[in-house]
């Protein structure tokens, strides 16, 4: 008994470790950091009403695209709420992210993830990720 | 031994997850998700000099009524300083805010939540949290 | 063996309070707290190409000049990425800043830490945080 509520406690440390990595990943432009986080048939929706990226070959693409279409960026992850449950999970969590356009303008980003997990050869990973956006507001600075 | 020590881990993740919750049902204005995170006999203290609202009924009109005075909220949650002790708990919280006001206009409160927590029936809870506003500031985009 | 792992679930639920309490400190300007969080030895470097301050006395110089220097601060950490490896850990995590120049001038600074952490004594503290500075952004309400 104590084992599972054991692997459940490491569980959330794991997978609070992923949503911080995915954010210094793509932040910071480390590709190995932020393809670690994702599980091998995960799917990434990174916009509202877009088409998911599946599978690892398909997140590296979005990622590398978005890295070209936009400036510095910054993801500060927040409230994530998890519930494990065995080998699988799900999570939700806010970002507030300042983004730059092309032209340098920066906006403050505020961002809900409905994240699902799961456990693949002993790791957590995310199986999916879908984005909603809350608002674009111009910053000052830009 | 033992036992008392994953108790108390998974006190900190239920209490991690209450302050995560409150954030997404009040942002989120889902009503039930936001009740859940009170005890029975919670208090809640949204203005540094005001009165509290105490019990879930009292919450649930302070909370209503503030979702009418105001437009869109986003609060992230950050720097969440848990102690938890046998079956009571302690917290300091800070909250990064946007809040529009009924006119529109966006500004950025920076706020600390005091909070109790208490286990009720086997659940952990919110059993007091008082907030104390730092400052609001006025955004570009407003 | 279950020990161990109970050992390394509490090591991550202390290194999250010393982040915590590292802003609660340094913001609300609370020197026992802010000093509380570092090692007998550890090293702090404030700014990307500075030299670091080290030992507790260092720190406490550091901490009361920076005070002197600024008005309100508020750090909102979040992406706490920790491994804990036996009686050491590692760490990173990004700051979302709010800081006031002595003029009153309102910045947004997006900051990055990289930590180290030690057990001494049976308690986590932080023994090295260098900090990278991403950008300082002019607020509208300054």
């Amino acid at each position: 008994v104590d084992d599972r509520r054991i692997d459940d406690l490491e569980a959330y440390e794991e997978i609070r470790r992923l949503a911080a990595d995915y954010a210094h990943g793509f932040d910071k432009r480390d590709l190995d950091l932020f393809l670690s986080v994702w599980g091998d048939d995960a799917s990434w929706t990174t916009m509202p009403e877009g088409e998911p990226s599946v599978g690892r070959d398909a997140i590296r693409a979005t990622c590398e695209a978005t890295w070209q279409a936009v400036g510095d960026t910054h993801h500060w992850m927040a409230n994530h709420s998890i519930r494990v449950d065995g080998d699988t999970a799900t999570g939700t969590l806010d970002a507030d992210c300042e983004v730059t356009d092309p032209d340098g303008t920066w906006f403050r980003v505020a961002a809900t993830y409905a994240d699902t997990y799961g456990r693949e050869g002993g790791t957590w990973r995310i199986t999916g990720r879908t984005t909603q956006i809350h608002h674009y507001l111009p910053m000052a600075g830009g």
